[in-house]
């Protein structure tokens, strides 16, 4: 790549028109979990041998958790088995920016992540998550929300007021 | 929210006429970081006070390192200032996944990040890579792609093939 390491379409990080700073404006528990449930898909944030480790997956805010799948081999699956009853921590991000107005909104979820195994709730969160992926993903992982955060990128006057 | 748990908004996550599954096809390390250099902003993921930490952020992609700028209170900062010579281990993420289509790319580097101490570094950096935010962001942390992976969500014969 070249010196500056920065490849064609390295542009798209900066528009012709460059957007101006915008303001970090926190979000409620409530609209946070709102437009986390409506993301199409988010981020699963979790350690794999002492290294921190992040895959994008479909998910669900079912029962006041964020439900996803996972296969037999997942790291994110192994690590909740071996957790002990109070499950691993985690953290699911979700966001939506746009990369030319730089507005938009970012929610991270962190709490204990733990295997779903109640039959009835497994029937119904198969039935209302699909995978993405062409693998099998029997597996269902709900993660508590016991630490809820977000912002939404503004534009000064709205980040002001 | 309903006991579902699905806002209105959820109904983006089942488009109207579902994707079917995706293949993962696993991408080269060169095509992986040309694909995240072009990206207009990535995901850091860390660790604080032993819990997993994410941040969207805006990133370059230079001297074969992932540069973002960060402030002075910044969690990562401390992390990176906290650590010894060889850094702390963190990771970065970008991802273009069309939650309809469901068709795309994620790559993940993980490595090494170390402050940009170098002055001569520090000021191209600086040009090139404009905080979205409005806050004094003095500091750039360069992560080092120890590792990267990637790949793409492709139709199945793709996929195959």
């Amino acid at each position: 790549m070249p010196p500056s390491g920065r490849p064609g379409t390295g542009a798209r990080t900066r528009p012709p028109a460059e957007a101006p700073p915008r303001e970090l404006v926190p979000l409620e528990r409530a609209e946070a979990l709102r437009l986390l449930g409506g993301a199409p898909f988010g981020r699963i944030v979790f350690t794999v041998r002492a290294l921190p480790a992040i895959r994008p997956v479909n998910h669900l805010l079912a029962d006041d958790t964020v439900v996803i799948r996972t296969h037999d081999g997942a790291a994110l699956t192994m690590a909740a088995l071996d957790g002990d009853d109070t499950g691993v921590v985690v953290a699911f991000e979700a966001d939506a920016i746009d990369p030319v107005t730089r507005l938009g909104w970012s929610v991270v979820v962190t709490g204990f992540a733990r295997p779903v195994t109640d039959p009835v709730r497994l029937a119904r969160y198969r039935a209302l998550l699909s995978p993405w992926v062409n693998a099998t993903m029997d597996h269902m992982v709900a993660i508590q929300p016991d630490l809820v955060t977000g912002y939404r990128l503004t534009e000064g006057a709205a980040g002001v007021s």
